[in-house]
């Protein structure tokens, strides 16, 4: 199996960009990428696109292609494939990249992800966004993807002790790293106040716990390990890919607050990686509502079952804690276009693996991970990247 | 590079079913190709799915994980994806697994399509179908898709002299091909006035020049080519694999009558399986329109341009023909659920080389082909396979 370097990465500002469409967003990403990773167009072999539901947000199907042929790559006729798997289809995107270049089939990769989500009602929004779940046994009934997240938050809080404190401290941290990134939708600082007096949405979970809707898209460029010195001096390898699935509906899990998917797709990837999480010095989770983060946290291995409320409310998962967690301002602070956060998570660990994060550069970097969800953790998709 | 083989298939018939569920149908022909494959589902390690557009179809993304979940491989967290590329889905799907195996991430692989389309309106089933077309340059602008088929038909009647009659062959003959399998949608015969007798759709194309909406699954079983004997008699290699974009639109093309795509993904995967046309026994086609067949049978090599009508009216691609095209029915008669199409394609060809396929069998068939086409042939993947 050949090894895979990442030599180009490229995103968007995450938000509501209306003055922006799809095709507009996803090719912005995608060039960014492939001039940081100093090549020309014609030594690109494939296209891999991570898309949640573009079929519903813009009635727009078969996306590989669209964002092939708008990026001008369609004159070599280059394969181009969408990936999906809900709020883990960027992750899972990366991976078939990675895929294609340890076959032997494919040398240069670019994998983009993109999502449009404001040419909606904020209701369709919620609607499509909910059929990430299992459509006939939870979202037919009502479930809503709030209302699942605050299931599992209320039993955290009873079984672990978990306070609702601790659940904002994670918005508050986000929102904190979120300040020091341009590229993220919310850049301003907020505290526990502006969590805990915000609108109720699913109790415990008010509007300050849940990651936002927003447009936007981000690339990265994979390439050999041996080839990666021809393009840059700073390659980062991707050392461990895992990827594992679950249940769809929440109520056939043997633990809701444990989602397995992550726990199996992070043994897999440390395996793989021949890493441990101590060796972790930065870390991007998928937060899509605060308790994920803290879900999060514990099932990657960083802390124990019921421990990572305390941990986030002692600072272990700051900037300068134990593992810097969701440097970038996480799904919460960065912004969440479904399809191009699994991406955004890889280009926030490259630059702090570079150590181009500026502000929110986490010191020495050299290890880092990507954590990318699918659902209430119906899909868990980790990635481990070294510094070469 | 690790050799991939094929060692199961399964399907279930193509047509209006009403009594299964989209979950339903992908679990029936994933079990029936676990079962042909003799293995226990243990030893799968990981599922890959075609699906054009279940979001829309039936209110459901996140097909992969929702598949392996009802299929009982969620408590093994398998890795699940699904892949879409319009119609081009399922021919993508199995490009995925064969990456899979090939770069030695896995050894069991379990590749399935599918698509449910009966459950909604016909006239939102065009409109969900048409989401494989450039949104903005032609669904819009009310172009459908058999109305850009018949653009073709009509500049390839006016260029090459094809006839109304040739196009009517083709139904003719796959109908005929339909009438031998048990699976296919439609198993009547029919006769040239069956076609040109029936309701035009857009001007030349009438009903029978179009392939049907359809539900159905269809799925194989992979393994590196090294293991393959450990559980079948009859395995099937996967010599060659070839992908190719083309512009969205089809008025961006350099010639309507030529789906590049279709030409440089089958030049791509005769190179890497070393055999050229002529050695090409059996080829299942992308038949969504009686002219898509006359295309991709002179794209793809088997006939010059211009000639592919004249060659279907002189008997060429029926069973006894130089190369047999569509034995199963193709997608005019043995249906077209999107995603599952590819696949269905691919257990054709397998049941071809093995030598099992009744009635309709092509003798001392060796080399089979599978070409499947998205949109208007923004998207194409040729594979080759071989039996060993």
């Amino acid at each position: 199996m050949r090894r895979v370097a990442v030599i180009g990465v490229g995103d968007t500002k995450f938000g509501e960009l209306w003055d922006a469409s799809f095709r507009d967003i996803g090719i912005k990403a995608g060039l960014a990428a492939v001039e940081d990773a100093n090549i020309s167009a014609e030594k690109i072999d494939a296209l891999f696109v991570g898309n949640m539901s573009a079929g519903r947000f813009i009635e727009q199907e078969h996306i590989g292609a669209l964002i092939a042929d708008y990026a001008g790559l369609a004159k070599d006729h280059i394969p181009a494939t969408r990936v999906e798997a809900a709020g883990a289809s960027g992750g899972l995107a990366l991976r078939q990249g990675y895929m294609a270049i340890a076959s032997g089939l494919h040398d240069i990769v670019v994998v983009g992800g993109a999502e449009k989500m404001m040419d909606v009602s904020d209701v369709a929004s919620a609607f499509i966004q909910s059929s990430a779940a299992d459509q006939e046994w939870e979202t037919e009934l009502g479930a809503t993807f709030p209302s699942l997240h605050a299931l599992i938050a209320r039993r955290h809080m009873h079984e672990h002790g978990t306070t609702r404190e601790q659940l904002a401290d994670v918005a508050v941290k986000n929102h904190r790293h979120g300040s020091m990134n341009p590229k993220a939708q919310f850049q301003k600082e907020i505290t526990r106040d502006t969590v805990l007096g915000s609108l109720m949405v699913s109790s415990p979970l008010r509007m300050f716990d849940c990651a936002p809707s927003s447009d936007g898209a981000a690339a990265v460029v994979l390439c050999p390990l041996d080839l990666a010195k021809n393009y840059t001096e700073t390659p980062v390898e991707i050392v461990g890919s895992g990827q594992a699935s679950d249940t769809l509906a929440l109520h056939h899990r043997r633990d809701i607050m444990t989602f397995d998917a992550t726990r199996v797709a992070a043994e897999r990837a440390f395996k793989m990686a021949g890493v441990t999480q101590k060796d972790v010095d930065v870390a991007e989770v998928h937060d899509n509502f605060t308790i994920s983060e803290i879900l999060a946290i514990e099932d990657l291995g960083f802390f124990k079952k019921g421990e990572g409320g305390k941990a986030t409310e002692d600072g272990r998962t700051s900037l300068d804690g134990d593992v810097a967690v969701n440097t970038s301002g996480g799904l919460k602070a960065r912004g969440d276009p479904i399809g191009a956060t699994g991406l955004a998570q890889a280009v926030e660990i490259v630059t702090q693996l570079r150590g181009k994060a500026d502000k929110r550069q986490v010191k020495d970097a050299s290890v880092g991970l990507t954590h990318n969800v699918g659902g209430t953790g119906a899909t868990a998709v980790v990635h481990v990247f070294r510094r070469v």
